[in-house]
This record gives structure tokens, sequence and C-alpha cells, in this order.
């Protein structure tokens, strides 16, 4: 595992039904990527289709495909190529039944390095990911690469310290998040900038309490009915050990974002915010319950 | 228990040598907290005193006091007086060479509703706190009171995802962070704004993952040698669970800031943002380790 400085590229872009031009838009990106020297590339959430969880249909259980199969093949033939490592995301059939969303990352020489499968599964209006995908069962992942190693964390998980803590303390020199979010267009008004302040201060205190880069990676343009359907906010960034945000893509436009990490800057910052030093690991075993509020 | 709306006070002061003066400021301001309907207050860390945690000196346990003890007779006589509950600060002789770092609660009724010893414990060049201070050893708390259950955290503590959850689990409406943070001059040029945000970024994002709101209240100015010591950033704030902020101190002087704590507010809040429901508390029992990284 390399611990020198890499460069990472976050890929915003759009997303449309049609999986092989998702695919060639994706490819053109990290090939952009890899030309500004980029080392890793990070791809949003379900970047092959739209986000069909906008409603619950069993037609788009079709768009599901096992892993290694045909996303994780093509994206490890563009990271031997390019000898880049991609962190990828697949609608993943496990079995008839056992679907999943899942974060892979393909090695710099195209083997599968690793997988994640997406732990904290959301509910909510235009975001029905319990019809679709089993909460994932491999626990949390950090994966070496050629780069070093890599944490994979997917959107929703991304408002859970338990998800980031137990992600860096394996390891991670960085947190990727493939990250579909964005606005109800009618809530956008009151509460939009509010929902993207939240988004991106969760992400940074991440950084910050696990001394440990952050790269989210999101999705932009209006998917779904024209007046409803959700306006996907963009807002891609990676951010520094120290919460600083180092490179961050605009909201409504496909962008290639790339900054440096340094497993010896998370190293320095570590030293002089020593957080991880004085943790009461005495104390915390009451979070494993569901809520401490007596009955 | 009240669960009804009420409005709180972060009381952003100086400190000085005289513990006296201390207290006579902390009084005007909890006065005038209390004339403008606040029916809760927050204190800085360690209000009665400059922080003398800048260096290891034995002669500074002198300033430590029994809880119960002069501090809390004198803020419970105030809290009876006006009925308002007084979040306080108190450097704790618990008995000979035991001394805590402890935030205690006073209700409406001038009575020691609960107390809190500070579990994260720094040292750090000019926060020695690691010398005078025993780790707390009641475990995270949430206290209830006239108002409503307050979650009492400290300083250091805020840098701990860990704590804000287990306190905030227990049902508090607000964590309140006693705190005594600021910058070393020489450094304030080049790493000042990011600390500071950082600081900030690290409480809203507590307020966000927990569905509470927040209250950081640090002191204000400058002490210690006058080309050194640490100049205290002020920047007191209350947030709301969508990590809002809807009061904020300036960095360079005393006052009070006001909010209104809303739980339905706190409901609405957690049922739109619903975090809590999809906790995978079957997965994250590696919490409890120090690290995870294979040897």
């Amino acid at each position: 595992m390399a611990t020198s400085a890499f460069k990472i590229a976050a890929i915003q872009m759009r997303c449309t039904d049609d999986a092989d031009r998702n695919l060639a838009t994706a490819e053109k990106f990290i090939r952009k990527a890899a030309k500004s020297g980029a080392r890793m590339a990070c791809l949003p959430e379900l970047f092959r289709s739209t986000y069909f969880c906008q409603t619950e249909d069993h037609s788009k259980f079709q768009l599901a495909e096992p892993v290694p199969g045909p996303t994780t093949k093509a994206l490890a033939g563009l990271s031997r190529e390019l000898e880049i490592v991609i962190v990828g995301s697949v609608f993943e059939r496990r079995a008839a039944g056992v679907y999943h969303n899942t974060a892979v990352v393909l090695d710099a020489d195209g083997s599968l390095a690793g997988m994640y499968r997406k732990m904290h599964i959301p509910d909510d209006p235009l975001y029905y990911e319990k019809f679709y995908f089993t909460p994932g069962d491999l626990g949390f992942q950090a994966i070496d690469t050629e780069c070093g190693r890599v944490g994979t964390l997917v959107c929703w998980d991304q408002w859970y310290p338990e998800a980031a803590r137990l992600t860096a303390l394996q390891g991670a020199i960085v947190l990727a998040y493939p990250t579909a979010i964005g606005w109800h267009p009618s809530e956008k008004k009151k509460w939009g900038a509010s929902q993207l302040s939240a988004w991106q201060t969760m992400q940074r205190s991440h950084a910050i309490a696990n001394g440990v880069y952050v790269a989210a990676v999101n999705r932009v343009g209006h998917e779904g009915p024209k007046k409803g359907g959700i306006e996907f906010w963009g807002g891609s960034f990676i951010c520094d050990p120290y919460g600083r945000v180092l490179a961050e893509a605009r909201g409504d436009r496909e962008e290639v974002i790339i900054a440096e990490c340094d497993p010896s800057v998370l190293e320095t910052a570590r030293q002089h915010w020593p957080f991880l030093r004085d943790r009461r690991i005495d104390a915390y075993a009451p979070i494993l319950k569901r809520t401490l509020e007596k009955p």
C-alpha cells in the first residue's frame, strides 16, 4: 500500500435513463481526471441510471446486476488502462430478492479491490430505498488500493458519525461518499440552503472528528416530473482532515474536481488535533442501544 | 418535566483572576437573560477564574471546591430568585488528589438537578488539562429540569460524536457545551479561521446528526503573557436541530445571546430527517475499540 500523496478526483455528472450513455459520460470524465494527474476517481451513487428510487416500481429491479458484473468489468478495463483507482457504484443483484446499493473499488490494475454494501438505507418521500435495497451485511469497509486505503460509504451513511468513525478507524486516508441527494423543488426556497449546508457540515465534521480526507460525490440535474421530482444539488467537494474544503463543484453543472490527499498531512492533523487519543472507549457501550430514554 | 418551548441564553463573558468579580459578572448577565425571558442560562467553562490550565501549577488546585459548594450555592440562590435553570461550571474537588472539570445544573427552584464530570480531557500546549482533571466517571448525562431535559458536555467533548450521541439518546432537548477555547496568537493568522470553523462545524453536526438543539458557550478575551497566552475566540452560538445558527455572539466582546428551544421543532426535525430510525446498532460494536487498523 502506497503512503505517498495522490490526487483524488470527484466526478459530478448528470445521469440519464440510458445506462450506456451514463457509462460513456463516466468514462469521459475519468479520462479527464487521469489526464489531470488524478490517481483515484470517484463516481456518484447509482450513476448508471436516473435515481429510480423516486417510485416503488418492480420493473426497476431489471437494472440490477451482479458484482463482479458488467459495470465492474467496464470500470476495470478503464482503471487498468489508465492505472487509476476507481470508486464506483452498482445496483447489485446478489440473489433473487436480495439487492444492495453497493460501492465497488477497482484497483489501478483493474482488479476488484473490494466492495461495500450501503449499511444505512433511507426511506423518505422520493427516496424509497428500503423498497429496493437490503441493508448491507459486510459491515464498514476500508479497502486497500495502490493509492492507499480508501473508506467507502454511500449517501445516507453520511448522516451517521458511527459510520465515518468505524471506517476511519480502519486506517482509511479518505472517506469516499458516492451520493444522490437533492431538493424537492417545492421545498427548495424554504429549506434548500439549510439542507445543503447540513449535508456539507456533516461530512466536514467526519473529516475533522476522524482526521481524514473526505470526498463527497453527488450527481447533478433535475430528474422526474417537471413539477416535482428531485433537483440534485451537485456541490461535490473534497475536504482535508481539518475540514477545509479543498475543491468544490457548483450546483448546476457536470464537473471534475481534484484535490491532493497527503497521508503526512493526515498524520500531522491527528498529532495537532489528537481526538483519537482521548476517546472514552470504556464509556461508549450504550451507543449500541436504539435509545437511552427511559420509558 | 415541561415539554413546551423555552428561551435559552448563552452567556459569553470575560474571566479574571478575581473569583468574586467573575461571579458578579455571571450574575449580571444571568439577570439580564432572565429579564429577556430566558428560562435557562449557560455559563462558560470554569468561569470563576482565568483559564489556569495554561501552565501546570500545583498552587492552582486551591481554586477547586466541592459540589455542592460555594459556586453551586451562589448559583442556586440566583436560580431560585429568578426561577431560571442555570448550567454552570466548577473546578471540582472531589477528594484530595481527585479533581474534575464539572458541569452543574441548578434547577429553577435552586436545587442541584445534576452534574456531569467532563469525560474527554485534552492535553495540548497551553491546555494542560490532564494535569488537573481526572476524566469523568459519571458517564454522559442528560438532566431533567423545569425547562426540560438538558444534556451537559464540556469543551473537548465537542469533538466527539460519541459524546453527543450518548447524551442526545437520553432525551436531551439541548446539548449545552460550556467551553474555553481560543487561538494561540502566533497561529491565528494561518489557522484561526479554520480552527473556528471546525469548532462550529463539529457542534452543528451534533445538532444535525442527533436532531437536537446545541448551545456552545465560550469565554472571550486574551489571557496569559502578552506575547503568547490564549485569545479566547468567543463565537458562542445556539443552533437548532437542523444545524441552523439561531443566535451567535461576536468574537471580541461579552454578550448574552438568546434563542428558543422548541421540543415540537425537535420532533418535527427527527420525523423529516429520520436518522435515529436507521442506526445500525447491530454493526457499531467495533466503536468500542481504540483502533481497527491491523498491526
